[in-house]
């Protein structure tokens, strides 16, 4: 009987177990996981801290009980895989009962994201990542004992976390690299607007660096300062976990698990699948890293349909980001204005600001866009969207739009519906289309 | 000096004036418009009646004296256009001063839709249409001083009327001949969904037809019974306004304008843009009638590109459609099954129920999705969705997919954004894809 050994029970994993699974309803699958969770996932770690949701098993989809009784899998959580011989087709680990061994026919290498980690001195029993939901209770438990709570960041992570602090009564304070938030994110034009939003809450330093931090998390030390707080969330980005396999697997440039497009590594019968995985930029057809959750459940779709014996190809990512804080919804897709000019495009770009609903149509929001394309195939490049309402869709629509190459006027013939209640006749987006028409 | 005289100052109108204008700064642009209002569109209507606004100038986009005095358009309102002689280049009319009569070297026909009528009997004073903005104010006035009132058709019309006036307490009788509300909208499975919501509200008769409407609008008799009532909206549908020229130019099989890609009618100088136009179905290749505001405006956009001598092609149309009741937005784009089916595909379709939030975040809504493909070729032939938030960006989605022809696996690779607050990590129509690939 065939066997698959999942390393790692994230979004990831877990697809790819339940992809094959359904493939071949008489494989044997494993699925180890380090911690008590599966199927679990980060973005909610913000909403818990805020108090929106009290139980901790919601993080799970679905539970290892789940997986267990209603798939077949065997998910064997809290158990550290510590070595893995690609030659013997062997996986060691290590759990509470002792040492594990599993024989493997198929592996998918699924360990996530780890967050990156700043230089401190005098211990780090105050600081803190929001990065897994298995300790998600302690997290809050902690945070919320504290009253002034440096966040260390501003990328969306970041904001996520000034949200739910600054809305249960923290004191905030953001410090951050660039010059406005979320620049990896949008650009200038829009970054202000959100930077702009979250200072009205948190107290925002911008164009600073961390050198160290000393206390134990207590003490912030700048270029430009030093900050004495409670307690400080590190929130600086993630990295590929690839700490178990780097000397052994083939790493891309971007230091993630290189796979071809059907998520198989260097090694024939082992895939690779989630934040621990490269990928390609479908625009710049150049390797990229894009670790989020939705294109880490199809990576191990295609993982596990390719096992199973349905061939698939994963096609690339385009980058789609989606975040909020409090009344603003922030999307993004593609490729930012400087990024494509690094890439070698020549970018155009518009960026209006407008309102979600009807002139006569109450509660309208503000919502402002910027469209980015490329001077000499037309082709859409990126679209950013800071407003207060259906911002997803759209990002969504472009996300589209982009995969296949869309052109402006492509872009500018989407049907898109008008309902005077939710839009406007002329969509906001399809006005950014229309200023990069202008002088045709 | 060239002259532009458009017959129509509703969307398609005034967005080809607006256009022609800016590529050809010195061309004479006249528009003549039957009514006191320009770019002007029947959409508000119902929430002028349920009361969310009350000023009616709010219905126009721009007012007459901002084309006059921004766009040098010269508007003339309430100026009836009675003949056009196709071969002179001359139109005629006749305004509140008297008869008019303008050459042109071009000419846009934007005369819009007028809606279908019910015969009746014994006059028509309490008989309504909610179709021109210009009426609205007497409308409201007339519907608010009534206590119980039919309403002639369960399509999009239909149900927004009964939305506004359930809302200020009128009783409502809801009139429609098949077998669930808005059919021609959605499918059974989720239009069901939503005539079981608006019975709630009102008295809603099923597979009805009304045979004939007496004492002014005061008892309707249907193939199944009489009702009483103060007054009556007929919400049949529209047709194309195409009254004025139906003899002399060339109509499509839909009873609309037949034009090229242009946009041009079968008089090379006379353009047609708006509901009075026909199109061409993209998923069918076969002539379409898509009488809504954006397909109008981009109609007029392509008629006054070429007008002034940037050439644009319109690429045909996808039929989306949004609507609201109450909490659920209603969204359609493509083909529905049937219809699918009539036009030679082999339609498959997957319908899922699910949520708009992650399952820890507060406050989810209901959401409901419908995806039909095609069997021979895998192409994405239509998608309805209804639910309580982010409707329209799917079915905006969903148009840009079907307008380049996206297979089931393309659509199913779109990186949807996922943010807790407003997605799920698998979105509603990724599910909806999933069960369409279920068994490859």
């Amino acid at each position: 009987m065939e066997t698959l050994v999942a390393v790692g029970g994230g979004a990831a994993g877990m697809s790819a177990s339940s992809r094959a699974r359904r493939l071949k309803p008489d494989m044997e699958i494993v699925v180890f996981e380090s911690t008590k969770m599966v199927s679990h996932a980060p973005c909610g770690i913000p909403y818990f801290v805020e108090g929106l949701f009290n139980d901790e098993n919601l993080f799970m989809t679905y539970t290892p009980q789940f997986f267990e009784e209603k798939r077949k899998i065997h998910v064997k959580t809290n158990t550290k895989v510590t070595e893995i011989d690609f030659d013997s087709r062997i996986v060691y680990g290590e759990s509470r009962e002792g040492k594990i061994k599993a024989e493997y026919d198929y592996l998918v290498i699924s360990t996530g994201a780890i967050p990156r980690k700043i230089p401190v001195e005098d211990g780090n029993d105050r600081i803190f990542y929001a990065h897994h939901p298995a300790n998600a209770v302690e997290l809050r438990e902690r945070l919320w004992s504290l009253n002034t709570i440096a966040i260390v960041g501003g990328g969306i992570l970041g904001i996520e976390m000034a949200e739910a602090l600054t809305h249960i009564g923290k004191k905030v304070i953001l410090i951050h690299r660039s010059k406005y938030l979320l620049n990896k994110t949008i650009d200038t034009e829009l970054g202000n607007i959100i930077t702009q939003r979250v200072s009205k809450d948190a107290e925002v330093r911008l164009n600073e660096s961390v050198e160290t931090i000393k206390e134990g998390g207590r003490l912030i030390v700048t270029d430009k300062g030093k900050y004495q707080v409670d307690g400080t969330i590190i929130a600086i980005g993630v990295a590929p976990n690839v700490e178990l396999v780097k000397d052994k697997i083939k790493l891309g440039e971007t230091g993630a698990i290189k796979v071809d497009d059907h998520m198989r590594t260097n090694y024939r019968e082992v895939y690779s699948a989630g934040d621990n995985t490269e990928s390609v930029n479908i625009i710049t057809k150049k390797p990229a890293w894009v670790p989020f959750a939705p294109v880490a459940n199809k990576m191990g779709y295609v993982a596990g349909s390719n096992i199973g014996g349905h061939e698939m190809r994963f096609p690339g990512v385009v980058n789609t980001q989606i975040t909020k804080y409090k009344e603003f919804y922030i999307g993004r897709v593609g490729l930012q204005e400087d990024e494509a000019r690094l890439h070698g495009f020549k970018p155009i770009s518009a960026t209006i600001s407008g309102k979600t609903r009807a002139r006569y149509y109450p509660d309208a929001k503000d919502i402002h866009v910027k469209i980015i394309a490329d001077e000499n195939t037309k082709r859409i490049l990126g679209a950013q969207i800071v407003g207060g309402e259906e911002v997803l869709g759209r990002i969504d629509m472009m996300a589209a739009a982009i995969m296949k190459g869309f052109t402006i006027e492509d872009t500018f013939f989407i049907e898109m519906g008008y309902l005077p209640a939710i839009s406007r006749v002329w969509d906001p987006v399809i006005v950014a289309i229309r200023q990069l028409m202008k002088d045709e």
